[in-house]
This record gives C-alpha cells, sequence and structure tokens, in this order.
C-alpha cells in the first residue's frame, strides 16, 4: 500500500483525529480505538514502510524509548509490546506500529499462544551457522 | 531476581553457552532454544531489568535495529516482535527480552488471542485526558 492510502499516515498528518499521546519528528503515538484493555496504545515511526525490515534504523531508535514512556503514563504494571509483520502474523495495517496492551487480568489484554518445538541440538547448531553467516 | 542469579546475565557473561548472533556493548542477540518456529531469536539489553520500564533509554535504543538485522538474516518473511511483562504478561525469564518469532505458517510460531473490547469513545476521552496528563 502507498503512504498516500495509508490510514496510519493520514493520522500522522492529522486528515484523521487520533488520541495523540506523543509526536517528534520521527514518532508518533496515540490510543487504539478498538482496545484490547484500557490504556492500549499504539507507537508508530512516521517513516512509511509494511514491516520492521523496510524501517531504516534511525527510525527505530525512538520507538521503545516513546513505547516504555506511554507504559508508565497508563499506570500498566503487566504488559505486552507486540508488533506483528505480516497478515498471517496477525498484521491488519500495513504501516509498521508495535501495540502497548496492559494486561491487567486473564480477561483483558492480548492472549498467546505458545507452541514450543522439540529441541534438536544439531538441527539448531545448522540453523545457527546458517543464520550467524547472514548477521 | 537479582542479577546474579539471572540466566540471561549468566549467557550475557558467557557463563552459560548460546548461540550468540550478535553483541555490542549494550545489547546481546541469541537464538532461542526452545523455538517456536525455525529462527526463533531473542533480542535483550545487557543492563539487567525485569520489565521495560526498568530499563534506561539509552539501553534500549539499539534493541530494534538489531532485531531487524536478526530478522532479515533468518530469512523470515512474517514475523512478531514480542516483549512481554510480567507473570500474567507471559514472561517467564525476568530479564527484558525481545522475541523475533517467524510465523511461516499456521501451525508454527506465536498465536495470538484478540478480545477487542466495545469502544465507548466518551470512556475513551476521559482516558485520553488522564494519561496525556501523565505524558
Amino acid at each position: 500500500m502507498s503512504a498516500a492510502a495509508c490510514i496510519f499516515c493520514k493520522i500522522i498528518k492529522g486528515d484523521i483525529p487520533s488520541f495523540k499521546l506523543f509526536e517528534s519528528d520521527k514518532v508518533f503515538a496515540f490510543l487504539d480505538i478498538q482496545p484490547l484493555s484500557r490504556g492500549h496504545a499504539l507507537v508508530i515511526p512516521k517513516y512509511h514502510g509494511e514491516k520492521l525490515t523496510d524501517i531504516p534504523d534511525e527510525h527505530l531508535l525512538e520507538i521503545l524509548p516513546v513505547a516504555k514512556k506511554v507504559a508508565q503514563a497508563t499506570g500498566a504494571v503487566d504488559f505486552n509490546i507486540l508488533q506483528n509483520n505480516g497478515r498471517i502474523a496477525h498484521q491488519v495495517v500495513d504501516h509498521v506500529h508495535f501495540h502497548m496492551i496492559p494486561k491487567p487480568n486473564e480477561k483483558e489484554g492480548m492472549s498467546i499462544g505458545w507452541p514450543s518445538q522439540e529441541t534438536d541440538m544439531d538441527k539448531l547448531k545448522a540453523l545457527y551457522e546458517d543464520i550467524k553467516s547472514k548477521m
């Protein structure tokens, strides 16, 4: 999707109103209007890119300090930071966004399924050599 | 938990071996040995802190650029970045860690439950004023 058609780019520009919590040269934060829990917020780079791998490093530096600041302002004790890349990974809007989702109780906030695989140390070692060679 | 007893601090120090992918002054990245999918990795600040809100900003800046670099090296197309704060939010090790979890198919990788709440714009507006005043 182009930046011109992007709902988050429109929010950044102010063409669509939002509950803005923070704005700097590179980062924008606002409340999610379909929250999973009280204080659910989004922190996004102003730079338009679909996936984390599309965003230049300089536009990523400030994201986590802002997410931290937002978490502190909501008073959340327990919470999740989540950023999804791709439809199958639960991404809905094609502009990189980090959710800060308070987890006040079992019912509210996100829930996580964790299907651990059997650990085959030989396979993991081979995979490691492969990935390490590409770092 | 103190840093002395922390398993991730021991991994950083090299007292426990790991499949290390990256190391700098402030950040350490390694393969998760109980992966949810091929390439599942962890990116952590060397600074010991339990929750995101415990980590000074300067120790957070490099985290996402490294997570991006790791995602690229694994070749993952679709993936999730996840950081959990608190037992109820699925945190198991009490040293801040960011998961990079490839999502190659429906079965592998993490699954996400998303119990959206009814949006009450008046309540959201009041909440917004409250949080904004604390930013």
